[in-house]
């Protein structure tokens, strides 16, 4: 798997997305302030509307919107509060009746600005109003920037379970601003630190080597560009997840039913660290994998403060995960890795799970 | 422009769109109690919910249930009212949950089984869960016969207008069975046949010329056959409604703006056809078109009791088109007859609008 990332050793560096749009995933410092210009290259709005949360916002949207204003392209921002809790219909639809009161039309911009539910929400409305209007990834957060913003999966909650309600969109720029991530809580950037752990594990040892020892904050540029390559060849093989991009899935099954459980107390990446240990040690116990890579991965999470050891039973995850939409018909796909750096998919039947699970929890 | 259609002289018509994907369009007699057999043909589901509203499901909803039960797919009926109002996110998202809770995958499938609204709606679901799932669409009215069954819009109206949330999606299947247009009151029948009539001016003398005498109901076989191999050949050039599919918008720029006006009480074919008489008597007027057809347009719809003059003022038009979402920048396309069977777009700045509307008002 190619990992290349063009750009100047002193300037942003540059990652063309091959999907049905193709875009560039432009990562680099102090990009914020001409976030007006990049995306002139691609769109030309005559207005946009900036998508942020209510802790991202005063930070950065005073910027964004003057750098758009200063190409001409008048900007309003709209705001909602921060979390998990507001990525619903209800917050959906309040923003698409602010873009047709204000008379957004097709040839406008919609721009997230912030983290993954920022990006997952403000891409759904613009995969669907007027259906499909043009939009700007600009990432705030590690997970955001490393994972959710490339890619154009968008979504929204339903009550019975995350991300239920979405659509394959893509962007027309990801513009990540590594100083943005400064700002970040340390509990935020640890989450985040999970999914980039998620891509040394899939097929990148040296990525895993680097930041396995806890200083990933020093290394940020490299880890942002490498994941989001890594994250380019998969999507560019698959970009609607029926086959080969499923592997970014990796500690999600079970992720997600911790996640559940907890009633979403646990973050995503806590949860997706969890999934990662407990898929590799069953793995190696149902005779899946040749080695037990878990306490590699188990120390490079411990490594960010993430926790390592599920607190659920084997029948209550199995529950969740058969209600899994990853599920079709009887089998669900999960993923293995043989060792740090190799991993691949395997259909495992429903009924066969729990014992799959119970050899290791 | 093809209108070509094949099927044998008794069985069943079958007209292939070809898009993003190729599915059939069946017309035919008594169809809906093999739906399960020709749905198997192309999608292998194991449960698929039918949408319907409470109109409808009472007539047909336990005929498809039934046939599907045939071929061994569990049937879920889900009902909603009838109506334009219900054509909200509210409606959709509660279909959204109900999927959810029964545990719908993405192996499974959506029956559309209604008018233009369930197809609409029910199409729009399919689209967005779990990021698409397949859907088939039954129409049972004249409307979403000749037009909105086929071609993957779907959509929910918001607050600020109608339609202005939706995707391009296309359906598996399109099983049109006549025999449910008996059951349809004279207005809604009425209601389709101002688009049936728009096909006509649109590129079809032969057809304008079958229904403009008020017999429609003795032809129904060809005439939906007619109008799907038209709109076929419109969004095969032109899936995502950026060049030529635009003409099948014909009447609808001034009809949207005397829905809004109406607050709705006014039904799209009475608006649609009001819209084609007066673009037909302006374009003349402005010397957009060499002769004045808006005389046989409103022939042809007073023949079947559709309304051919329009009750408001230039002026309030112009505000509400003004706000029309298929503007883009300063201009907005205008579908212009030369004469019955010959149109063409013409890109007009929004501020000539009110002396176009002017001159025929």
């Amino acid at each position: 798997m190619g990992t290349s990332a063009n750009g100047s050793p002193d300037g942003p560096g540059v990652i063309t997305v091959t999907a049905s749009r193709s875009y560039e995933v432009i990562v680099g410092e102090n990009l914020l302030k001409d976030a007006g210009s990049y995306i002139c290259r691609v769109v030309s709005p005559a207005a946009a509307v900036i998508v942020s949360d209510d802790n991202v916002a005063p930070l950065y949207g005073q910027a964004v919107a003057a750098s758009l204003e200063k190409e001409g392209i008048s900007a309003l921002l709209w705001t909602f509060p921060h979390g998990e809790d507001s990525k619903n219909a209800s917050t959906l639809f309040s923003l698409l009746e602010f873009m047709a009161e204000h008379g957004i039309t097709r040839s406008d911009l919609i721009i997230a600005l912030g983290g993954g539910v920022t990006g997952d929400m403000a891409g759904f409305a613009a995969s669907i109003y007027l259906r499909g209007i043009p939009y700007v990834q600009i990432p705030t957060s590690l997970l955001a920037a490393v994972d959710s913003s490339v890619g154009g999966k968008t979504a929204v909650d339903l009550n019975a379970g995350k991300n239920l309600a979405g659509t394959f969109y893509q962007p027309r720029l990801v513009l990540c601003d590594i100083r943005t991530l400064d700002t970040l809580p340390d509990s935020e950037f640890s989450c985040g630190m999970a999914e980039v752990i998620k891509y040394g594990v899939l097929c990148d040892t040296e990525l895993f080597d680097l930041v396995k020892t806890g200083d990933a904050r020093r290394h940020l540029d490299f880890i942002i560009r490498r994941c989001v390559s890594i994250k380019r060849d998969l999507v560019k093989k698959d970009e609607y997840d029926t086959g080969s991009r499923q592997l970014l899935n990796l500690g999600h099954t079970l992720g997600h039913a911790v996640e559940k459980l907890s009633h979403y107390t646990t973050s995503h990446g806590n949860a997706v660290g969890i999934g990662m240990v407990a898929i590799a040690r069953c793995a190696y116990a149902a005779g899946l994998a040749p080695s037990d890579c878990s306490d590699d991965i188990a120390a490079a999470l411990s490594a960010y403060g993430l926790p390592t050891s599920c607190p659920y039973e084997t029948a209550q995850l199995c529950e969740v995960i058969r209600r899994d939409k990853k599920r079709s018909g009887q089998g669900i796909n999960l993923v293995i890795p043989r060792q740090i750096g190799d991993t691949y998919l395997y259909r495992m039947d429903i009924d066969q799970l729990e014992v799959f699970f119970g050899k290791c929890n």
